[in-house]
């Protein structure tokens, strides 16, 4: 009865076309509000976005509504706005317009749309896009998954050790003095990428403790010829042999940093 | 005198170039070893792509050992081998093969080469290729920073509480009983996008409480058509509106993550 929903590919070719807005607001100055706490951000964007996904679902799939259902939507958006959300029988689109706002607000380039399809509660399409790099995972309940058309194939690691975890559970950090006054934090496992997000603006600071003068060396170019500092976690000047760095984008909040920071000692690159 | 490494401009074909190996590299299977401990990891791709560089680098600069100083190289996979570690005035190329080795052996899209140059311990020249998708930050000190030859521009937010911090400080996190056993944790701040990775097979698991449907919604499917397990985090079926989940490639590390994990009560999204 839902196939017509189910075999349309055009919900792929949708996603994409719908994100072009989210692209080229990347690239503009955002409007941006704040939702129930203040790092609860929404944009201009994400609202645009969100009613752009539904005016287009709801006139690709006119039939999309026969009598005995409604056609439902689920949007974070109109749910911030006061919209009822609940997962009923009836068929529904579950849509997160900009995943990542914070990212998005920072041109931090980890930023998806986010579009699911379901039926009797029973989830059938998935269908996000990484508005930065235009990687198309998609996938229909019995035909598979795929990004960019590529089968795709979960690890099949059983042994605990071995295992790289992902999470997003920034309370975690709320003990850290530096990250209740902050914005956010991230990790994303590769410090010269990091620090290359200072460099270009997508973040305003990077510290480390333990790290090498190879973590740092490139990095300290780009992101002072970029404007930003590169010092120690003492506030003097960067010791490149010294395991540690803060960089910033401005001397404020480089300052910040350096005074949250309690020392860690990992010895120093030139003695071993 | 240093005009001659500074000015050529084949520094950034350099990096990519070598990079070449590294991205196919990440196509095969992986040999990997461990160095000091057994999250610290090396593979046969570390050590090549760093022979490579230092041999480029020699070939391309012959005129680069003058008489009064000796050309040097500090590399990562050199020093892991007990090569000295040490910042002379010698002119002096610091070099990470593979920045993000744990993320290259998960396939993690979060891959760096980094290629830098001081000389009388002055940081002149920096160049980091994104392995991924391409991105390649070069500056030369004094010239500017750029990406993909875009000049660079950091933030100049100065309010701390507008601020995205980036960190690697994983030892914050030991203190979850999840941390510690794993090999590592990323928090890259978009869920969908991290699900993603799960279905890719880029990483073992996620959990998370207080996300919502539309984080979850196209996501689950996509992560079961790749053959994972998306579950309540009391081990039991997806409760789609009950803002928490556990994501993972095998059923073993889900309930690996299901018996670690102490509940959040954030309510649910259709209970407004």
């Amino acid at each position: 009865m839902f196939l017509i929903y189910i075999n349309n590919p055009c919900i792929a070719a949708l996603a994409a076309e719908n994100t072009i807005a989210v692209q080229s607001a990347v690239k503009q100055e955002k409007q941006v509000s704040s939702k129930s706490t203040p790092t609860d951000l929404v944009t201009e964007a994400d609202h645009q976005v969100e009613e752009l996904i539904i005016s287009t679902l709801r006139e690709k799939y006119p039939s999309h509504t026969p009598v005995d259902y409604n056609l439902r939507f689920i949007g974070e958006e109109s749910s911030a706005a006061g919209v009822k959300c609940e997962l009923r029988d009836d068929p529904t689109w579950i849509i997160d317009p900009i995943d990542g706002t914070c990212n998005f607000v920072h041109s931090f380039p980890m930023v998806a749309v986010s579009i699911g399809f379901a039926v009797k509660k029973e989830l059938e399409l998935g269908v996000i896009y990484h508005c930065f790099d235009g990687t198309l995972y998609t996938a229909r309940k019995g035909h598979g998954a795929f990004c960019n058309g590529v089968r795709l194939q979960v690890s099949k690691e059983k042994d605990v050790s071995k295992a790289l975890i992902l999470t997003e559970i920034a309370h975690l950090l709320m003990e850290v003095r530096i990250s209740p006054l902050t914005r956010s934090v991230r990790i994303i496992g590769s410090s010269t990428l990091a620090l290359c997000h200072i460099a270009s603006g997508a973040a305003e600071a990077y510290y480390q403790y333990g790290l090498h003068c190879w973590d740092i060396a490139a990095a300290a170019v780009i992101i002072r010829e970029a404007g930003g500092y590169v010092i120690d976690t003492t506030g003097g000047p960067l010791d490149l042999m010294s395991r540690r760095v803060v960089a910033a984008g401005t001397r404020q909040i480089a300052d910040y940093v350096v005074k949250q920071l309690q020392p860690i000692n990992y010895g120093r690159d030139d003695l071993t």
